[in-house]
């Protein structure tokens, strides 16, 4: 191993006291544990307007999206999809709720999509948006999606349309200073 | 740095393109991306009690629990809780509708608690697990459990006692073959 240039976790193999292959560095024995990432979004409305970005990025660049992302360490997954709307799109919301729960195994992400107000009609793209738009459902651009999850998480929306959100159980009110940013 | 042993990532530094600091191997230039993990789980009920776990392992190692841990890759969420039920206490569920969802960004988790009904009341310890046993409501050792959220997610289920949770949005039925395992 000596002289040779260092690879990182390039090798799958069974760690002590684990029970699955994990990829490790057969330099200095670092295990990259590969755990599915959580990924937060928003579907964004104006009136009778959906906010969706032109992706700037790889993979589907120059498809359309409603603003989303990976959540990061020290946010809820609230503050992650309002973050995302406004790196992305440059607008404000208000949530209203969390619309779906996709859990896609074959990539190991899992998405929280929320139903999310705008508080003013103002967007412009973010550094990840090659442009953003209020579209109407029907010029929604449906031939020009991103990704399959894009029309589910819309069709979600219109299904729920005007009914409240379940209001699922969260952190209690009386812990949340303490569980958030130090 | 030759003839030095390597040392895997340990180096905060912000990566080109990234605009926030990474863990980084000063060796071979590896990224370990941190990303919140998901943890997945579920409060068990036979009757009118309860499925706890007496855990075998740091942290909290002799204190209760409902099963629960981290989703691995190539899993659902729901998948997930019912193989931590399983691993943790051998006993085989049901699952009834997402109880509860608590970011907890101080220590970079999402946790998902499911409601679930055991088919039988069979149960018992497994690896990391001490005990495992069924407790009516006043049994439960509420003086030693594990983790804050045991509780919450337990008062959570009393107060959806009898009544239906709500059906969250998840992939349409006819995709979910193409994003399972492969």
């Amino acid at each position: 191993m000596l002289g040779k240039k260092p690879t990182g976790p390039s090798v799958h193999q069974v760690p002590e006291g684990d029970d699955k292959p994990r990829l490790t560095c057969p330099d200095c024995g670092y295990v990259a544990y590969e755990n599915p990432r959580v990924v937060v979004g928003a579907i964004c409305s104006w009136e009778d307007r959906f906010l969706l970005c032109k992706r700037a990025i790889e993979p589907r660049r120059g498809f359309w999206t409603p603003p989303a992302g990976f959540l990061e360490m020290n946010e809820t997954t609230e503050e992650g999809a309002i973050r995302e709307v406004w790196e992305e799109a440059r607008a404000e919301v208000e949530l209203d709720g969390l619309l779906a729960l996709y859990s896609i195994p074959v990539i190991g992400q899992v998405h929280l999509v929320y139903r999310a107000r705008m508080t003013a009609p103002r967007f412009e793209p973010g550094p990840e948006s090659l442009e953003v738009g209020l579209f109407s459902w029907n010029d929604i651009p449906w031939n020009d999606l991103a990704f399959p999850n894009v029309r589910w998480s819309l069709e979600h929306w219109q299904a729920m349309k005007d009914k409240p959100l379940c209001q699922i159980q969260g952190v209690p009110e009386d812990w949340r200073h303490r569980l958030g940013k130090e």
